[in-house]
């Protein structure tokens, strides 16, 4: 099952999760100048930042909007990615957000989860409820496949739809993540978590407590590290012994080379710096 | 603007909106042995339909998850299908369903609104909320395109979160139906439309009149005719004058010709007829 592949790279090589959402703007001018196709320098940058960062990621999580935006050759660059991913034996997260039901849903699970696209996990909204989710859960049963759904998000839109109070005095995020919770209580690896997790970010370190509290048997994935200004502390919150989290950052690995005079020429190693730092940051958290 | 021509359209040829959730399976097997790749089958089918409907077509729709399903090759058909309807004058509207926010929305806005896959209108999921629509409302602004963002659905999982009431006893849905309409407001055509429109579809006839009386000025969009069971009298509801929306039909047209006996021979000549019918169904509901 995906869950204990998860856990098993989290205790193994940590919380980190390195986010691909490689806009062409990122690439040094070495990996530009090399290429005359979109496609062959995206890859190009992902390969070095994949192989230079492995050792701390315990994931990759590609934004598919980085490359949809580059339409079809951005798209062979996802495509390249996701397989490269995989064919070097790391769990790929597919960051799609997608959200829809019925057949539509069977489509997009079809895909994500096969063929040029295939991921290990995916993350989906579900804003149009339950039966959204269900279309996943063949993939998730017989395939080992995974899914993040969002629960959570530490945006300033937040308020506007999950954070609202229901008249059972709930709030939404919760109203969805109690079904989820049960829904994925029915796919548990060996280690006491579910292939069915969440997306958690928030502002407010007692609300992250609570979301680790309540949803026990969920894999946690927490964005907004680095660049979105989180830090190891706040991170931390969502773990449990270390574990049951995974702690993206995309644009602080990425771009840690423009911290450095001259760090484009050696980009790959600055990210990989910065993920061993982030790694290690979160590690100290978890352990105060 | 986009809310102007699509008023206009509908005003011309009804409130027909041709959906493309093209599967292969769909295809007659002469086009099917014609072709090689899926990228030629599917986009000949398509252009067939396209063609055929036209006449009794407000706009088309294109779902994109049945594309995606097909890796790059299907997205090629995508593409190739999107250029082809804004070649021929046609209004495209591309369902992706996307939702993200601040940069990630921005290269979802560049993908859908530029380049290989350029719609004039595209559907958006608000669950992160009105931050996840503001990235793309310079295009809306500055370039003629158009939004459709889900509202109230009508699958049964519209409970989960959807229709749930909250503390100031008011269902989610209309909490950002609110926030939406007034940000809606400031992108207003001729007509008394807004190039920002809502998707709606409700199995009750009551909560589909509420709605249209209070996102006036809101653009509808109504799936779930045909195949998914609604009807003319049931889609009239959201209509005003028998403008301001536009009823969704994939199935019950692409497979209109699985009623006739050798049908498939003539596969876009029944899709031309159950669009025409479709039309006039709508528009006799909408004088009653």
């Amino acid at each position: 099952m995906i869950a204990d592949r998860l856990y098993e790279s989290v205790g193994n090589k940590g919380n980190v999760c390195v986010g691909l959402d490689t806009d062409i703007e990122y690439i040094p001018e070495e990996i530009i100048k090399k290429y005359t196709s979109v496609e062959d320098m995206i890859f190009e940058f992902n390969r070095r930042i994949i192989d230079a960062t492995e050792e701390f990621a315990a994931c990759f999580k590609v934004q598919i909007a980085y490359y949809e935006a580059y339409g079809i050759d951005g798209l062979r660059a996802y495509s390249k990615t996701m397989k490269y991913l995989r064919y070097r034996g790391h769990i790929a997260i597919a960051d799609i957000k997608r959200g829809d039901i019925a057949k539509t849903a069977e489509m997009y699970a079809r895909a994500h989860f096969e063929g040029d696209f295939e991921s290990d996990i995916i993350t989906l909204n579900p804003y149009m409820g339950v039966d959204t989710i269900e279309p996943y859960l063949n993939y998730v049963k017989n395939k080992d496949k995974g899914l993040f759904i969002l629960l959570r998000t530490s945006n300033r839109g937040a308020e506007d739809i999950e954070d609202i109070i229901s008249c059972e005095n709930k709030r939404i995020y919760n109203h969805i993540g109690e079904k989820i919770d049960t829904l994925s209580k029915r796919y548990m690896g060996k280690y006491g978590y579910s292939s069915i997790g969440l997306v958690a970010g928030c502002t407010d370190i007692r609300e992250g407590q609570e979301i680790r509290e309540k949803y026990k048997s969920s894999f946690l994935l927490i964005p907004g590290y680095g660049a979105q200004g989180g830090a190891g502390k706040e991170a931390s919150v969502y773990l449990k012994d270390g574990n049951g989290g995974i702690v993206n950052s995309s644009r602080g690995i990425l771009l840690a080379y423009k911290k450095h005079e001259n760090g484009e020429k050696k980009f790959e190693i600055y990210a990989g710096e910065e993920a061993k730092r982030m790694k290690e940051d979160i590690e100290i958290a978890a352990k105060l």
